[in-house]
Protein backbone atom coordinates (compact mmCIF):
# COMPACT_ATOMS: atom_id res chain seq x y z
CA UNK A 1 0.00 0.00 0.00
CA UNK A 2 2.77 2.69 0.59
CA UNK A 3 3.74 1.36 -2.76
CA UNK A 4 0.56 3.19 -3.81
CA UNK A 5 1.66 6.32 -2.38
CA UNK A 6 5.10 7.79 -2.18
CA UNK A 7 3.80 10.17 -0.01
CA UNK A 8 3.04 7.40 2.94
CA UNK A 9 5.87 5.44 2.40
CA UNK A 10 7.61 8.77 3.34
CA UNK A 11 5.50 9.07 5.98
CA UNK A 12 5.77 5.72 7.22
CA UNK A 13 9.76 6.70 7.44
CA UNK A 14 9.60 9.50 8.96
CA UNK A 15 7.57 7.81 12.20
CA UNK A 16 10.20 5.89 12.84
CA UNK A 17 12.90 8.52 14.33
CA UNK A 18 10.44 8.40 16.99
CA UNK A 19 11.61 6.04 20.39
CA UNK A 20 9.95 2.35 20.42
CA UNK A 21 8.13 2.82 16.59
CA UNK A 22 9.17 0.14 14.13
CA UNK A 23 8.05 -0.40 10.57
CA UNK A 24 4.55 -2.13 11.60
CA UNK A 25 3.89 0.95 14.16
CA UNK A 26 4.54 3.59 12.37
CA UNK A 27 2.32 2.14 9.48
CA UNK A 28 -0.48 2.05 11.55
CA UNK A 29 -0.14 5.39 12.78
CA UNK A 30 0.03 6.80 9.55
CA UNK A 31 -3.03 4.85 8.37
CA UNK A 32 -4.93 5.93 11.48
CA UNK A 33 -3.96 9.68 10.90
CA UNK A 34 -4.84 9.67 7.78
CA UNK A 35 -8.10 7.29 7.66
CA UNK A 36 -9.19 9.02 11.50
CA UNK A 37 -7.61 12.41 12.33
CA UNK A 38 -6.14 14.58 9.45
CA UNK A 39 -6.68 17.21 12.59
CA UNK A 40 -4.85 15.71 14.43
CA UNK A 41 -2.10 14.77 11.88
CA UNK A 42 -1.77 18.80 11.51
CA UNK A 43 -1.55 19.74 14.67
CA UNK A 44 1.47 17.21 15.60
CA UNK A 45 3.11 18.72 12.45
CA UNK A 46 2.55 22.50 13.60
CA UNK A 47 3.88 21.33 16.63
CA UNK A 48 6.74 19.33 16.37
CA UNK A 49 7.88 22.36 13.66
CA UNK A 50 7.89 24.85 16.22
CA UNK A 51 9.36 23.04 19.54
CA UNK A 52 12.37 21.78 16.76
CA UNK A 53 12.53 25.33 15.43
CA UNK A 54 12.11 27.17 18.95
CA UNK A 55 12.92 25.47 22.03
CA UNK A 56 16.71 26.14 22.95
CA UNK A 57 17.85 25.85 26.25
CA UNK A 58 17.53 28.53 29.37
CA UNK A 59 19.72 30.84 30.10
CA UNK A 60 19.88 29.79 33.96
CA UNK A 61 19.20 26.01 34.53
CA UNK A 62 19.72 24.71 30.79
CA UNK A 63 16.80 22.99 31.18
CA UNK A 64 14.59 23.11 27.76
CA UNK A 65 12.70 26.55 27.48
CA UNK A 66 11.54 28.63 24.21
CA UNK A 67 12.79 32.11 26.49
CA UNK A 68 15.73 33.07 27.53
CA UNK A 69 14.86 32.50 30.98
CA UNK A 70 12.13 29.38 31.77
CA UNK A 71 9.08 29.03 33.42
CA UNK A 72 10.91 27.26 36.25
CA UNK A 73 13.16 29.76 37.17
CA UNK A 74 11.50 32.48 36.65
CA UNK A 75 8.74 31.60 39.30
CA UNK A 76 9.26 33.31 42.29
CA UNK A 77 6.95 31.21 44.52
CA UNK A 78 9.69 28.18 44.31
CA UNK A 79 12.56 27.97 46.52
CA UNK A 80 15.31 29.62 45.63
CA UNK A 81 17.52 28.36 48.60
CA UNK A 82 18.02 24.97 47.28
CA UNK A 83 19.09 23.87 43.98
CA UNK A 84 18.78 20.06 42.16
CA UNK A 85 20.79 18.66 39.50
CA UNK A 86 20.07 16.23 37.28
CA UNK A 87 21.46 15.02 34.28
CA UNK A 88 18.71 16.20 31.59
CA UNK A 89 15.32 17.29 31.23
CA UNK A 90 13.57 13.76 31.86
CA UNK A 91 15.35 13.38 34.93
CA UNK A 92 13.96 17.25 35.91
CA UNK A 93 10.28 15.76 34.54
CA UNK A 94 10.25 13.07 36.56
CA UNK A 95 11.29 14.78 40.08
CA UNK A 96 8.46 17.25 39.22
CA UNK A 97 5.87 14.39 38.81
CA UNK A 98 7.16 12.22 41.41
CA UNK A 99 7.75 14.33 44.21
CA UNK A 100 6.58 17.91 45.63
CA UNK A 101 10.29 19.05 45.13
CA UNK A 102 9.58 23.26 44.86
CA UNK A 103 13.14 24.23 44.38
CA UNK A 104 15.12 25.04 41.11
CA UNK A 105 17.23 22.62 38.96
CA UNK A 106 20.80 22.55 37.41
CA UNK A 107 20.28 20.73 34.19
CA UNK A 108 24.06 19.15 32.92
CA UNK A 109 22.83 17.66 30.03
CA UNK A 110 24.97 15.00 30.07
CA UNK A 111 27.70 13.66 32.47
CA UNK A 112 31.06 13.42 33.02
CA UNK A 113 32.86 10.83 30.48
CA UNK A 114 36.56 11.89 29.35
CA UNK A 115 35.89 8.95 26.92
CA UNK A 116 33.52 10.64 25.01
CA UNK A 117 35.17 14.38 25.23
CA UNK A 118 32.96 15.52 28.05
CA UNK A 119 34.13 17.23 30.83
CA UNK A 120 32.91 20.24 33.23
CA UNK A 121 33.23 22.93 30.13
CA UNK A 122 30.27 21.05 28.31
CA UNK A 123 28.03 20.48 31.23
CA UNK A 124 27.97 24.23 32.16
CA UNK A 125 29.74 23.46 35.34
CA UNK A 126 31.66 27.28 35.49
CA UNK A 127 27.80 28.70 35.06
CA UNK A 128 26.87 26.09 38.15
CA UNK A 129 30.25 27.19 40.41
CA UNK A 130 29.26 30.78 39.56
CA UNK A 131 25.75 30.38 40.52
CA UNK A 132 26.96 28.82 43.76
CA UNK A 133 28.98 31.15 44.46
CA UNK A 134 26.11 33.90 44.12
CA UNK A 135 25.61 32.96 48.12
CA UNK A 136 21.74 32.40 47.61
CA UNK A 137 21.73 28.74 47.59
CA UNK A 138 22.01 26.91 51.03
CA UNK A 139 21.65 22.97 49.70
CA UNK A 140 22.53 21.29 46.36
CA UNK A 141 21.02 18.20 45.70
CA UNK A 142 22.82 16.21 43.57
CA UNK A 143 20.54 14.32 41.61
CA UNK A 144 22.41 12.47 39.28
CA UNK A 145 21.96 8.81 37.74
CA UNK A 146 23.30 5.85 39.90
CA UNK A 147 25.76 4.58 37.08
CA UNK A 148 29.63 4.61 37.06
CA UNK A 149 29.78 8.18 35.00
CA UNK A 150 26.95 9.57 37.26
CA UNK A 151 28.76 8.74 40.34
CA UNK A 152 31.68 10.29 38.73
CA UNK A 153 29.90 13.56 38.44
CA UNK A 154 28.39 13.38 41.47
CA UNK A 155 32.00 13.64 43.25
CA UNK A 156 32.95 16.36 41.39
CA UNK A 157 29.85 18.30 41.91
CA UNK A 158 30.08 17.02 45.73
CA UNK A 159 33.58 19.32 45.40
CA UNK A 160 31.92 22.61 44.11
CA UNK A 161 29.32 22.50 46.47
CA UNK A 162 32.25 22.22 49.47
CA UNK A 163 34.18 24.85 47.79
CA UNK A 164 31.58 27.59 47.61
CA UNK A 165 30.88 26.25 51.34
CA UNK A 166 27.59 24.93 50.44
CA UNK A 167 25.45 21.63 51.85
CA UNK A 168 25.44 18.59 49.34
CA UNK A 169 22.80 16.11 49.68
CA UNK A 170 22.08 12.66 47.24
CA UNK A 171 19.27 10.97 46.98
CA UNK A 172 18.71 8.00 48.95
CA UNK A 173 19.84 4.66 47.58
CA UNK A 174 17.51 1.57 48.84
CA UNK A 175 15.26 -0.94 48.05
CA UNK A 176 12.75 0.09 46.01
CA UNK A 177 9.18 0.17 47.32
CA UNK A 178 7.20 -2.80 46.71
CA UNK A 179 10.02 -4.56 45.17
CA UNK A 180 10.40 -8.26 46.65
CA UNK A 181 14.40 -8.49 47.72
CA UNK A 182 15.07 -11.69 45.93
CA UNK A 183 14.69 -9.60 42.85
CA UNK A 184 16.80 -6.91 43.60
CA UNK A 185 20.14 -6.53 42.51
CA UNK A 186 22.74 -7.44 44.66
CA UNK A 187 25.14 -4.32 45.23
CA UNK A 188 21.53 -2.50 45.36
CA UNK A 189 20.43 -4.84 48.39
CA UNK A 190 24.35 -4.66 49.74
CA UNK A 191 24.22 -0.82 49.89
CA UNK A 192 20.40 -0.98 51.67
CA UNK A 193 21.44 -3.84 54.21
CA UNK A 194 25.05 -1.42 55.10
CA UNK A 195 22.83 1.89 54.96
CA UNK A 196 19.92 0.27 57.36
CA UNK A 197 18.21 2.47 59.59
CA UNK A 198 16.94 2.31 63.57
CA UNK A 199 12.99 1.30 63.84
CA UNK A 200 11.53 4.34 65.63
CA UNK B 1 9.81 20.18 32.92
CA UNK B 2 6.66 20.49 30.92
CA UNK B 3 5.88 23.40 32.92
CA UNK B 4 8.91 25.25 31.83
CA UNK B 5 8.43 25.46 28.20
CA UNK B 6 4.82 25.43 26.75
CA UNK B 7 5.73 24.26 23.41
CA UNK B 8 7.23 21.61 24.66
CA UNK B 9 3.89 20.66 26.78
CA UNK B 10 2.17 21.02 22.92
CA UNK B 11 4.16 18.75 21.55
CA UNK B 12 4.05 16.33 24.35
CA UNK B 13 -0.15 16.73 24.02
CA UNK B 14 -0.28 16.30 20.18
CA UNK B 15 1.86 13.02 19.87
CA UNK B 16 -0.99 11.66 21.78
CA UNK B 17 -3.00 11.73 18.83
CA UNK B 18 -0.64 9.02 17.63
CA UNK B 19 -2.64 5.05 18.55
CA UNK B 20 -0.69 3.42 21.65
CA UNK B 21 1.02 6.99 22.31
CA UNK B 22 0.02 7.49 26.17
CA UNK B 23 2.06 10.84 28.44
CA UNK B 24 4.56 9.55 29.16
CA UNK B 25 5.30 7.62 25.93
CA UNK B 26 4.85 10.78 24.39
CA UNK B 27 6.65 12.72 26.94
CA UNK B 28 9.93 10.39 26.12
CA UNK B 29 9.34 10.75 22.20
CA UNK B 30 9.17 14.76 22.50
CA UNK B 31 12.27 14.41 24.83
CA UNK B 32 14.54 12.65 22.42
CA UNK B 33 13.67 14.64 19.21
CA UNK B 34 14.34 17.77 21.17
CA UNK B 35 17.94 16.19 22.53
CA UNK B 36 19.16 14.21 20.36
CA UNK B 37 17.12 14.05 16.47
CA UNK B 38 16.19 17.75 16.00
CA UNK B 39 16.44 16.50 12.01
CA UNK B 40 14.31 13.95 12.42
CA UNK B 41 11.35 15.89 14.22
CA UNK B 42 11.67 18.10 11.46
CA UNK B 43 11.37 15.94 8.92
CA UNK B 44 8.69 14.19 10.48
CA UNK B 45 6.79 17.41 10.71
CA UNK B 46 7.27 18.28 7.21
CA UNK B 47 5.75 14.50 6.34
CA UNK B 48 2.83 15.05 8.24
CA UNK B 49 1.84 18.22 6.80
CA UNK B 50 2.14 16.81 3.52
CA UNK B 51 0.98 13.51 3.63
CA UNK B 52 -2.28 15.33 5.74
CA UNK B 53 -2.68 18.11 2.89
CA UNK B 54 -2.47 16.15 -0.19
CA UNK B 55 -2.95 12.58 -0.12
CA UNK B 56 -6.46 11.53 -1.20
CA UNK B 57 -7.99 8.56 -2.29
CA UNK B 58 -7.48 6.82 -5.89
CA UNK B 59 -10.39 7.71 -8.08
CA UNK B 60 -10.47 3.89 -9.24
CA UNK B 61 -9.43 1.57 -6.24
CA UNK B 62 -10.39 4.38 -3.15
CA UNK B 63 -6.71 2.99 -1.84
CA UNK B 64 -4.84 6.00 -0.18
CA UNK B 65 -3.52 8.19 -3.34
CA UNK B 66 -1.56 12.06 -3.88
CA UNK B 67 -2.00 11.15 -7.57
CA UNK B 68 -5.77 10.68 -9.54
CA UNK B 69 -4.97 7.42 -9.78
CA UNK B 70 -2.60 5.26 -7.59
CA UNK B 71 0.73 3.53 -8.87
CA UNK B 72 -1.23 0.14 -7.82
CA UNK B 73 -3.77 0.83 -10.19
CA UNK B 74 -1.76 2.09 -12.73
CA UNK B 75 0.94 -0.84 -13.03
CA UNK B 76 0.48 -2.17 -16.32
CA UNK B 77 2.46 -5.00 -14.68
CA UNK B 78 -0.07 -6.31 -12.14
CA UNK B 79 -3.23 -8.68 -13.35
CA UNK B 80 -6.26 -7.17 -13.96
CA UNK B 81 -8.63 -9.40 -14.17
CA UNK B 82 -8.47 -10.52 -10.54
CA UNK B 83 -9.87 -7.57 -8.30
CA UNK B 84 -9.13 -7.94 -3.91
CA UNK B 85 -12.01 -6.10 -2.23
CA UNK B 86 -10.75 -4.77 1.23
CA UNK B 87 -12.37 -2.90 4.01
CA UNK B 88 -9.39 -0.31 4.81
CA UNK B 89 -6.01 0.53 3.12
CA UNK B 90 -4.36 -1.29 6.18
CA UNK B 91 -6.25 -4.25 5.30
CA UNK B 92 -4.64 -3.95 1.99
CA UNK B 93 -1.68 -3.15 3.08
CA UNK B 94 -1.48 -6.22 5.23
CA UNK B 95 -2.34 -8.69 2.06
CA UNK B 96 0.80 -7.09 -0.07
CA UNK B 97 2.55 -7.77 2.78
CA UNK B 98 1.83 -11.10 3.92
CA UNK B 99 0.58 -13.00 0.02
CA UNK B 100 2.22 -12.94 -3.58
CA UNK B 101 -0.79 -11.12 -4.90
CA UNK B 102 -0.19 -9.30 -7.76
CA UNK B 103 -3.89 -8.41 -9.39
CA UNK B 104 -5.80 -5.08 -8.37
CA UNK B 105 -8.15 -3.91 -5.77
CA UNK B 106 -10.79 -2.27 -4.59
CA UNK B 107 -10.82 -0.32 -1.31
CA UNK B 108 -14.39 0.04 0.86
CA UNK B 109 -13.04 2.83 3.14
CA UNK B 110 -15.73 0.61 5.80
CA UNK B 111 -18.17 -2.05 5.90
CA UNK B 112 -21.88 -1.90 5.75
CA UNK B 113 -23.38 -0.73 8.75
CA UNK B 114 -27.13 0.50 8.59
CA UNK B 115 -27.06 1.83 12.49
CA UNK B 116 -24.19 4.08 11.19
CA UNK B 117 -25.38 4.99 8.01
CA UNK B 118 -22.88 3.43 5.95
CA UNK B 119 -24.69 1.98 3.03
CA UNK B 120 -23.59 1.35 -0.82
CA UNK B 121 -23.25 4.91 -1.37
CA UNK B 122 -20.97 5.10 1.11
CA UNK B 123 -18.98 2.06 0.26
CA UNK B 124 -18.48 3.19 -3.66
CA UNK B 125 -20.82 0.31 -4.52
CA UNK B 126 -21.99 1.65 -7.51
CA UNK B 127 -18.39 2.49 -8.48
CA UNK B 128 -17.65 -1.19 -8.32
CA UNK B 129 -20.70 -2.17 -9.97
CA UNK B 130 -19.44 -0.43 -12.52
CA UNK B 131 -16.10 -1.68 -12.84
CA UNK B 132 -17.23 -4.81 -12.83
CA UNK B 133 -19.44 -4.32 -15.70
CA UNK B 134 -16.66 -3.37 -17.42
CA UNK B 135 -15.84 -7.36 -18.20
CA UNK B 136 -12.34 -7.17 -17.15
CA UNK B 137 -12.21 -8.82 -14.08
CA UNK B 138 -13.07 -12.60 -14.14
CA UNK B 139 -12.47 -13.11 -9.94
CA UNK B 140 -13.77 -10.93 -7.18
CA UNK B 141 -11.99 -12.07 -3.48
CA UNK B 142 -13.92 -10.81 -1.30
CA UNK B 143 -11.12 -9.69 1.66
CA UNK B 144 -13.42 -8.10 4.13
CA UNK B 145 -13.12 -8.40 7.83
CA UNK B 146 -14.39 -11.78 9.47
CA UNK B 147 -17.32 -9.67 11.66
CA UNK B 148 -21.02 -9.74 11.63
CA UNK B 149 -20.84 -6.52 9.62
CA UNK B 150 -17.92 -7.81 7.62
CA UNK B 151 -19.87 -10.69 6.78
CA UNK B 152 -23.29 -8.74 6.14
CA UNK B 153 -20.65 -6.56 3.18
CA UNK B 154 -19.29 -9.57 2.30
CA UNK B 155 -23.04 -10.99 1.39
CA UNK B 156 -23.95 -7.97 -0.36
CA UNK B 157 -20.39 -8.12 -2.48
CA UNK B 158 -21.06 -11.90 -3.48
CA UNK B 159 -24.99 -10.57 -5.08
CA UNK B 160 -22.98 -7.78 -7.12
CA UNK B 161 -20.60 -10.39 -7.99
CA UNK B 162 -23.54 -12.52 -9.35
CA UNK B 163 -25.56 -10.15 -10.93
CA UNK B 164 -22.56 -9.27 -13.54
CA UNK B 165 -21.73 -13.09 -13.75
CA UNK B 166 -18.40 -12.91 -12.32
CA UNK B 167 -16.91 -15.23 -9.97
CA UNK B 168 -16.74 -14.31 -6.10
CA UNK B 169 -14.27 -16.50 -3.68
CA UNK B 170 -13.47 -15.73 -0.05
CA UNK B 171 -10.15 -15.87 2.36
CA UNK B 172 -10.51 -19.67 3.84
CA UNK B 173 -11.61 -19.35 7.51
CA UNK B 174 -9.94 -21.69 9.92
CA UNK B 175 -7.52 -22.36 12.32
CA UNK B 176 -4.68 -20.22 12.66
CA UNK B 177 -1.17 -21.63 11.30
CA UNK B 178 1.16 -21.93 14.72
CA UNK B 179 -2.35 -21.83 17.11
CA UNK B 180 -2.66 -24.76 19.17
CA UNK B 181 -6.53 -26.08 18.90
CA UNK B 182 -7.53 -25.25 22.89
CA UNK B 183 -6.72 -21.44 22.32
CA UNK B 184 -8.74 -20.98 19.50
CA UNK B 185 -11.83 -19.74 19.90
CA UNK B 186 -15.01 -21.57 19.65
CA UNK B 187 -16.31 -20.46 16.32
CA UNK B 188 -13.61 -20.69 14.76
CA UNK B 189 -12.58 -24.25 15.72
CA UNK B 190 -16.16 -24.98 14.74
CA UNK B 191 -15.53 -23.11 11.40
CA UNK B 192 -12.38 -25.45 10.79
CA UNK B 193 -14.02 -28.82 12.22
CA UNK B 194 -16.79 -28.28 9.54
CA UNK B 195 -14.62 -27.18 6.97
CA UNK B 196 -12.56 -30.27 7.30
CA UNK B 197 -10.24 -31.57 4.37
CA UNK B 198 -9.12 -34.67 2.80
CA UNK B 199 -5.68 -35.45 3.28
CA UNK B 200 -3.70 -35.92 0.09
ZN1 LIG C 1 15.52 27.67 33.82
ZN1 LIG D 1 -5.88 2.76 -7.18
Amino acid sequence: MSASSPLLAELIDALRCLPGVGGKSAQRMAIQLLERDRGGGRRLASALEQAMERIGNCSRCRNFSEDEVCAVCANATRDPHILCVVESPSDLAAIEQATGYRGQYFVLLGRLSPLDGTGPEELGLHALAARLEEGEISEMIIATNPTVEGEATAHYLGRLASAAGIRATRLAHGVPLGGELEYVDRSTLAHAFGGRQAVE
